[in-house]
């Protein structure tokens, strides 16, 4: 049994550290310092990791630390929204979000040509910037080939890019699939549509996808799961958990509570009943915002994989 | 300007009674009573109504309200995400899900093959039934023929239940199209592929589906949305309102906050600085569960629209 | 084991029937359904009830419901905040609130003398009334004794009012004591600490108040509790049931949490582990709005009281 | 404008470093970089700082570093609640809490003598040995005067503690007077009660302790409030800052939302309205987990303050 004990400040006090000292604290502090160690019993037991996040993470730097952890190894399977993948190739073409306010007026704006996620701001005018680089992009596709499955589609596009701050690129350089069960609820999906009315023959093969993840790990593999945020991103990655006998670790980081009965707000524990993850497996559910908490947990597994000598380099 | 009012019980008090004092209570009973107001709006001004919820409001008993909403022509989109689909195709084949406890030992129910919702249960068993009867009905589909648009299937679907109080049955029947744009993210999405490595010819078109969306409103039209919970259900909802120049009603009913940047607590005010409701439009955000508040807005609206005679029955 | 039901509407439902729906829909449905139930409990079994909300619930049009509990014998002892007792006083001597927006620019409402409590409007002339009217009541107290009790001298200030819907006048009238642990924090305790100031002698005796609340019920008195909100008020009254055996109903109606550890988030099952709830207490949790929430389970109560003849009028 | 920028871990990364990239990440990173800003601001200004918290964080090891600011002359006034003084006491005297789980079994606990709080555990003991230690201190406090303010009556317990990790002890120490508005919300009122009735003469004034809040501070200091979660110590922090004229300086810090229209999750904006803040002072509210959140904004400010040469120790 642990105890608590009084947190003192020393200068120069590293973020390794802090999640340390987070242990003994209290309330989520415990909860993530769990969380930071059952990321380093996934790597350190070889587990495959399935990172799943939502599109507004990609819309923060949270971004560059994504493509970070797929270049170190840190992630095998990537599960997503396309707003993510529609934002990182903005970003990795040129496109720069700006820091702004949750309570701005909406209607200014809107006249001004700023979209709003949050208190950050993203201008229209990249997402018209969008549409030309994805024109030539999917062109190309269709040259190769008329009929694509979501990851593999994904794959080539990552190749197209040129950005090591980007999650397609770093997942296509590093092998690491990257799955989008709803490809068309964003800016793409349009642009998908609009390119099947010219090419009648482009088919876009979720259900082939759906064996694609499933087949990128088994019954016999160890599987982690870390859960940024909720949505099908996460339920997608369990989903697969389960049906390939469970996950043996896994970390939910959710504003959102399970008094909804909601996915985004579902815990580790009730994973459990559904097999999603394993009864005697190594599990935390930290309640707070991503961009806060993940950073935290992350970089105290990656300070101490390091240490281990366990954190590859590309 | 409005004033706060002592609210006061009277004997046999009407949930319309009750919402019509909400909006001078305040916090979030003024809101709800606002976004009563505005479904109100929407359906007086033949506005074509999205309709968008989570699964888990189907593994509740909201199922069947949403069934009689369609009936009563009060949606004209739907959009959800699979695993709702999936648990009225399993309700409308007699399965029986049972009011549980948020607390339950998740080992304990595992071991007895009931899987947690909330507090709510649903058995394996009736996983097991869903696969016998999908794989008749993936049958019927393939000899009809081989690529479906995904709202097309849904329909084709709903037309082989029978069962007045299902979502699915209700829109085949009322020709409210079903729009689910993760259409693999369940066990829906697993059948779907074991169906296809037997019939390699079989695909399920979700670009098509984009277009469906797109073209069942249009610029001309007034569009209103109810978003119940967050999810790619409500942003794909929005999202096509935003191609079709903007909602003039919304209401989103989320337990989510702004504070996470998330779609789930996404307001109807951030929706404006995209466009997707317009700078002038009716709006109301109502935070909370959706389970409690969704029925007493829509009561509200339902017994106004039936004294102006408005509501239709089939 | 109860189902879930498929709900559907029908023509002038009651808040009764709706209530009764709840327990077989889902999620926070079922648990204000078992709230209802429990209330309903605690009168037929003759337990002392405490009630305690927070300040803003009396900002808002609840404050109007609660005089009407009190006066119809449904609450026993009241245990607040000082906020709340300020503006109850307000409200009774003529002040008016507004239904604002919870995104009203805030300086702006500062340059015109408005005070912001969420959506609400309190008016900064209200509190310049309260002033003019709360010296004469202290010049009253203080001709009659120069020590008082709090509880003591809050019914004093009960019996001075003249108003219906006043918290204070009609627990003054029925002999339901209000304790207010904190009773200087607010612009009351202002006025007391300019009262002081000019008579030495007048004093606010706290600690005698701890032994009215502790002596209000006993060891053999069935206790029941509802807490709307959290802070003081919910955590003086579970300790006063905690010294005197703990209660054997509560019910907490909360925004908040339990991930953070807060009183205001703590639940009726850390409540047993305090001996503040009996281990067979029956008991129940509801997460959300106080304003939406609490009228729906106390309604329901009352229509059930009524029917079963054990709802007193005076 | 600031823009977003991909955050990238490096090896040894100092709490400094992680929230100085969360100016530019988003969400809630990008407003507790603000409040780190804030602290700073107040420091270099020579605001006088008013610290509040509640309870459940000095059950937490948040108490140390409480102690630990205080020390450093970085609090010069504490607001705060009777069970995180208690429990102050308790730690000072030798008992120890334990790092428990949020799921464990209330009833189970409740046989075994250990009271949770979260997932934080208590002793039953601890407050039976607490009884021992609290009524030589109030004979103490008794021979020396019959009557007492709270903040007085604290600091003379301060002087009878020995705990450099003790918040009464530093505060005590260092001159920094602690107010407590509801003195007896808790087992210490529950001492205080027994005391009065063994000795009639016994009084603590509160009223009296309004004065000494409001004098601690004047029209002419710059104020500033760190405000950790909610309840009356938030309160009555920002009240005495109002009737000073309004803070310069404001952060909050709570896991609240502004939706409920309570004071836990009322924002530094609603502030405004009431000139609680001045209406062009520095502020930031970020939501979340305090345990995690405070000791990264504050550990920035004082790196910062540090190399600025403003820390002082003594």
């Amino acid at each position: 049994m642990e105890y608590v004990k009084d947190f003192n400040w020393k200068p120069n006090l590293t973020v390794k550290e802090l999640v340390q000292n987070y242990g003994n604290i209290g309330f989520q502090s415990v909860e993530l310092k769990k969380a930071s160690e059952v990321i380093v019993k996934m790597k350190k037991n070889s587990a495959k990791i399935f990172l799943t996040f939502t599109s507004n993470m990609v819309t923060s730097g949270l971004r560059g630390f994504f493509a970070q952890i797929i270049k170190l190894k840190l992630a095998d399977i990537i599960v997503t929204t396309v707003g993510g993948l529609e934002e990182d190739i903005m970003k990795a073409t040129g496109e720069k979000f700006k820091i702004g306010n949750f309570n701005t007026d909406d209607v200014e704006l809107h006249e001004k040509g700023i979209n709003r996620v949050g208190n950050l701001f993203i201008n229209t005018e990249s997402y018209m910037n969008f549409e030309d680089r994805i024109t030539p992009i999917l062109n190309k596709l269709y040259e190769k080939q008329k009929t694509w499955a979501v990851s593999e589609m994904l794959k080539e596009i990552g190749l197209m890019l040129d950005d090591e701050s980007s999650i397609l690129y770093q997942a296509a350089k590093n092998n690491v699939p990257i799955f989008c069960p709803a490809i068309t609820d964003g800016a793409f999906g349009f642009h998908l549509f609009l390119f099947q009315q010219k090419h009648k023959d482009f088919i876009v093969d979720v259900v082939k996808d759906f064996g694609n993840i499933l087949l990128c790990t088994s019954q016999d593999d160890k599987k982690g799961v870390i859960a940024l945020g909720g949505s099908i991103s996460k339920h997608h990655a369990i989903l697969a958990c389960l049906l390939n006998g469970g996950a043996e670790y896994a970390i939910y980081m959710t504003t959102a509570h399970k008094t909804s009965g909601s996915m985004s707000g579902a815990t580790t524990n009730e994973a459990k009943s559904w097999g999603k993850v394993k009864d005697e497996s190594d599990i935390a559910t930290v309640n707070g915002d991503v961009t806060i908490m993940f950073p935290l947990a992350m970089i105290y597994a990656m300070e101490v994989l390091k240490e281990d000598g366990l954190l590859e380099d590309n």
